[in-house]
């Protein structure tokens, strides 16, 4: 009834970690993983140091680039033109928030798109759109699409309702249960009837930033509940769904932590080897 | 209460050509539109006859470019990569269908982002998903929103079902209406209810290409109904929509012919005309 998310991403990890030792034996070579850090904002700082420890876990070589937070934009460029020309990097990930006086879609465009394992890039989220398996699926959605594939659910004809429509979760998310088949619904903060809308929905992906506001009375029994929120409250961390009482009526839900958080790191590595693999593919003796 | 593409595109065109007429006294120059035409299939004759009498019409630069349906996909993209260079071209179309030995997404590929003036390229999909108009927005999804937009509703907390997941009307007029704040339903041939959900909406976008398939008992009274289907039965034309039946109920309602037909080809001559002015503004003197 739990998907857990911290097992399942541990058994992605240790897959990735054979399939690196295996290239590195062939090639001689492991992937490599930049992460650019503005400053010293602390919540970044856990997030980076999950990151890199994952990495360490599997073998990626990962290269921590901590900047002072007054950069200028071109030399954070600078910073990230350096690594679209190094041979050892696959992927870079500039961690965010960035300071106000750097413009974050110059950033995220300066970034090679063989190199954008984060799929923030306008070309991965248009291969998300069009089905096109190509490109690096943004790490979010990915990490929920591939709980949800682990319930052996066929999405046709069931409803799925996705609350929030932020450019790195709710959008690409909705795109991946469209080409699903699910019939899905986008809902935002004007949404009228949002309880009706809810009520009715086979899966429900919440990624608002409120804590528990995903109530009992809002969720069909038997229903699957995918929360992407991570709310600091008074020291605690609680999800976007008032997890204590859903949980009795709903057939699966994800706990925060424990749920999508660790299959985004998972999926960052994932598409980091993905990356390493088709420059390997391309340019690999 | 009827939505009139044909005059609202008229009046596009003619807003076109009288900038295009300034361009031209500024600059010398005028937009210019290759249409790339494989084979003799008779429908893809009458669109791009279309299309091109539409840039006579404003004062654009077309050529017509007919190959021999059995040319290599090598030969295509080569003749691809001679517009993708031609300083005179600022859109490159292919038109629809190709024939079967012809891989469809290689040739996509192949036009310049900067020329793309479909918007079919994942990079200009992905900029529709994150509301970055710096793109090519596909032109049937455009001309949709550019209707809806005449009726000067506000789209937040308004239901809108979109009947159909297609790479160039569903998923990417979907995205649009996402960014403008509807709650957005996106449905295809095996939603559930599907009658329950319509009956719901306040606006209805569909593009499935089933002759008056959405009947008066499926559209709740004061409606939206935007029909993009085009069916073809016993040498009439046909939408999706029981026209005769719905357009009683309804507040607005596209006909067709003579809805979104015509705003995509003037969507797809203000796309020539954009990517010009972007050209010119850049390279131009």
């Amino acid at each position: 009834m739990i998907i857990d998310g911290k097992k399942c991403s541990e058994e992605i990890l240790e897959n990735l970690r054979k399939d690196i030792s295996e290239y590195k034996e062939k090639t001689g070579k492991v992937p490599g993983l930049a992460v650019i850090i503005l400053g010293n904002n602390a919540a970044s700082k856990i997030y980076v140091k999950s990151k890199i420890r994952a990495c360490e876990k599997t073998g990626i070589l990962s290269r921590e680039i901590i900047l002072d937070e007054n950069i200028s934009e071109e030399e954070l460029i600078n910073e990230i033109e350096k690594l679209n020309n190094d041979k050892n990097i696959n992927g870079i990930l500039v961690q965010l928030p960035l300071p106000s006086h750097i413009n974050e879609k110059k950033i995220c465009e300066a970034i090679s798109v063989k190199k954008d394992v984060d799929g923030f890039k306008a070309e991965n989220l248009g291969k998300i759109m069009l089905g096109d398996d190509d490109g690096f699926i943004s790490c979010t959605p990915q990490g929920i699409i591939y709980l949800i594939d682990q319930l052996n659910m066929d999405l046709h004809g069931k409803n799925v309702v996705v609350v929030g429509r932020s450019n790195i979760v709710g959008k690409p998310v909705a795109s991946l249960l469209i080409n699903k088949g699910a019939t899905t619904t986008v809902c935002n903060s004007r949404t009228k009837d949002l309880a009706g809308i809810l009520k009715k929905a086979d899966i429900i992906v919440i990624a608002i930033g409120k804590a528990k506001f995903l109530t009992k009375d809002m969720v069909k029994e038997g229903a699957v509940v995918i929360d992407v929120g991570i709310n600091r409250v008074d020291g605690k961390i609680y999800g976007d769904v008032d997890y204590e009482n859903v949980k009795d009526i709903v057939s699966h839900i994800t706990p925060v932590p424990g749920g999508v958080g660790p299959m985004t790191i998972a999926m960052l590595l994932k598409n980091t080897v993905k990356a390493f693999c088709k420059e390997e593919l391309v340019n690999g003796n």
